[in-house]
């Protein structure tokens, strides 16, 4: 009998995982220049996969701080070509405690992968190289033309790549983008993403007396840069969730009422939402909306960290000089970046409590995305992925953000597949990150699939 | 020509400053468990320098945490008994890149004495064993009674001595007592400090979801520990400076008319205070009182410190789990540290965001102190500092919080003169903290005088 997709991954899924797991055991930490080497590390590995499965033109390309990875093959004229994007890094382990299996040490627990990168993007980035093994190890030959372009700096605003893309459309020129960094809506239902929110990362500093002060000699008549910050990222938010910077709401552009409609649908339990994923004892957000269009179709602000002061063991009586926040905001479509940040500086600015100065970097900016469902890739997709899982696909969006997906629509002029096998569960950026081993190797079939359907 | 105190302390001066330096270079860092062993060698340094003086029954006193020193000279029958107290430990030094020299590397520049603990208390509480040492050379025995009581957890709250007055009153039994840890109301003015602020130190902390979440796929339905950490502190006191948690003003008693009086003809200059204290660009605090009201007789509310989600460079979009502050209040004369901690539980309880917990620890907590300024040993005081410094002794409060001063008036009945020579800018608490050296040559000279005055 002659090898199918279905046995050859079967017969290769030892090897398969023992494969991710080298790159998973791979601490590649894009924000932690510590990390740098291991960074190198997990692109030279990607290389010589892609090489090994028959990827031609190789490239580990240089860049301003960690290097892109790009190889093809373009042996399939009159066929479209799908640009296979991904990223090796990964976001930093901590806390570390929390881990109940060391972060950059796989493990196979109850059929999950543990592991940091495991879902978010290494588990579903290779899978992509093995499900094009796979067809040229069957064949000799893919379905479609093929190009490769994997980044190593998703998890820290993505620059490099950003840069790359605009500079090199004739280099990357296809007829779609093919994307698996998102999760099946549920357990068993294929899905595909066809919106994203966008995001703009920043980081607010603020800075009161000159020093360290005595909270004794001092307090009551000097400026304390921790409260200060308190003071303005309170009033920026209100207790509702509703966001108090100016015209943030103005270019909001609300989903399609059908659109709506079919998020009702979705088998979503709010309970379990609260219980399973995200654990308090109550959800928050903007009244008058449903937790799906308030993760996925409304804007959001959110403080990830703050830092300031005295935070040691014990007591230190001193009022502080300097505290900083990293704050986000989460785009929808419609509106604009530029405007957004300019809005929040204006905030800032008439916010700025007596005595005290704030500063605001913007690290990283990026519009939300939608894409078209009647594009023939995202038709193609949707068929095979049903076939493959046995059930009708989903049209969903996701509130995270790749921006990568602006950068393919605005400098290559193409849409983007959002094909994710990850699930809901598998607590991307959190402590015990894990992967769904089937997930895994469904994902490697059905991406081959695609491959052979869309070249049909 | 018979010696006298002051050639004494001329003809002793470079080994006065060499021991001072011994003991400044012992980083007794108490609130930090991997100096305890400094902390233990900086109490042996202190006991040993009262036995050398001539004091007799010196014990190192174990307690739970840092020991304390005792020493005493009981030989003046009729007499009146001086308790001597101050603190061997320090604060922390950090943010050390602040410092110019480093903190445990004692650096005389300018006149001045940097290193960490040179004011706040190692060079202030070394006088007074300076000047019994003095007196006993000089003369053989002393004109008072002294005792000594030296501890190691001023900075960290003082448990240990507060537990060890209330169980020892017959052995520490004395008339009044001395504390050197104040400042000159400014260079060469003569101060006596005769009003202390109280101080509750609390440690409040939230959490949300029940692991760090990804504000993309989260945000707009999961509640964000620290935003509702922030949410509940910006609430507890308003843009005025005034606090809002309920029923905190009602006990304050106002100072006297005279009192209050007498404080607008010291040399206070707001623009002075502001350039080179603060170092801010506006003063803030309550409206409608003074700076010296501000500091002096009411209550604030400071974060000390605040730390909560992604710190580290760069960018990672979570959704924190868990954050926390070091929060305190300063109590003025009136107030009860128990009603203000319940109304602050209180206050927390009812402003915690939905679908977040708050729980506060209270880490110390002590009243505010007046003194009667009649009282005989302040008149001495006051007399023999005015001999010294040749001009008239002004009588002060201060902001800061010297908890025993409570403990010596409820447990001992006895009052304390707080006779210190530090200056308004030494940095107490801050990095380049300093101490001058004249100030600690003329404290030992005044604190000699003023056993031989108080002795008449």
């Amino acid at each position: 009998m002659a090898s199918t997709i279905e046995s050859y991954v079967r017969d290769n899924q030892t090897r398969f995982l023992d494969e991710l797991y080298e790159l998973l055991r791979i601490a590649s930490i894009s924000t932690l220049p510590e990390h740098n080497s291991d960074v190198a590390r997990a692109a030279a590995f990607v290389a010589a996969k892609l090489n090994t499965a028959g990827m031609e033109n190789v490239e580990i390309i240089p860049t301003a701080r960690h290097p892109l990875v790009y190889a093809d093959w373009l042996h399939a004229p009159g066929k479209p070509t799908v640009l296979c994007y991904g990223h090796y890094d990964v976001q930093p382990p901590d806390p570390l405690e929390l881990w109940n299996t060391p972060p950059f040490e796989p493990t196979l627990r109850d059929g999950n992968i543990y592991a940091r990168g495991s879902a978010d993007d290494k588990g579903q980035m290779y899978m992509h190289i093995k499900a094009v093994e796979t067809l040229l190890a069957l064949h000799g030959k893919l379905p479609v033309n093929v190009k490769f372009l994997i980044e190593g700096e998703e998890e820290v605003g993505g620059e490099s790549i950003a840069k790359y893309v605009a500079a090199n459309p004739a280099k990357l020129q296809a007829d779609v983008a093919l994307v698996s960094d998102t999760a099946l809506y549920k357990e068993g239902i294929p899905t595909l993403c066809i919106g994203l929110r966008g995001l703009i990362y920043t980081e607010v500093e603020c800075s009161a007396p000159s020093r360290d002060l005595h909270s004794g000699l001092y307090g009551g008549a000097a400026p304390n840069a921790v409260f200060a910050l308190v003071e303005m990222l309170s009033k920026a938010k209100n207790a509702a969730g509703i966001i108090q910077v100016p015209g943030i709401y103005d270019d909001v552009q609300a989903p399609a009422a059908a659109e709506l409609d079919s998020w009702k649908n979705l088998p979503f339990s709010e309970e379990e939402f609260l219980a399973n994923e995200v654990g308090s004892s109550a959800l928050t957000g903007e009244p008058g909306y449903s937790v799906l269009e308030r993760v996925w179709a409304r804007p959001t602000m959110e403080v990830h960290g703050i830092a300031g002061g005295f935070t040691g063991a014990g007591a230190k009586t001193v009022i502080p000089a300097k505290a900083t926040a990293k704050v986000s905001f989460r785009l929808v479509p419609g509106m604009v970046p530029e405007k957004v940040i300019a809005g929040f500086e204006k905030f800032i600015r008439e916010n700025t409590p007596a005595g005290t100065k704030m500063t605001l970097r913007v690290l990283s900016g990026g519009p939300a995305i939608v894409v078209n469902p009647d594009h023939p890739a995202i038709s193609v997709a949707a068929r095979v992925f049903a076939e493959t899982l046995g059930r009708p696909t989903v049209l969903t969006r996701s509130g995270g953000s790749i921006p990568i997906v602006g950068d393919f629509a605005s400098h290559l002029g193409i849409p983007t597949v959002l094909m994710g096998f990850g699930l809901p569960d598998d607590g991307l950026h959190s402590p015990n990150e894990k992967y769904k081993l089937d997930n895994y190797y469904t994902g490697i079939r059905t991406i081959a699939r695609f491959f052979e359907q869309y070249g049909v």
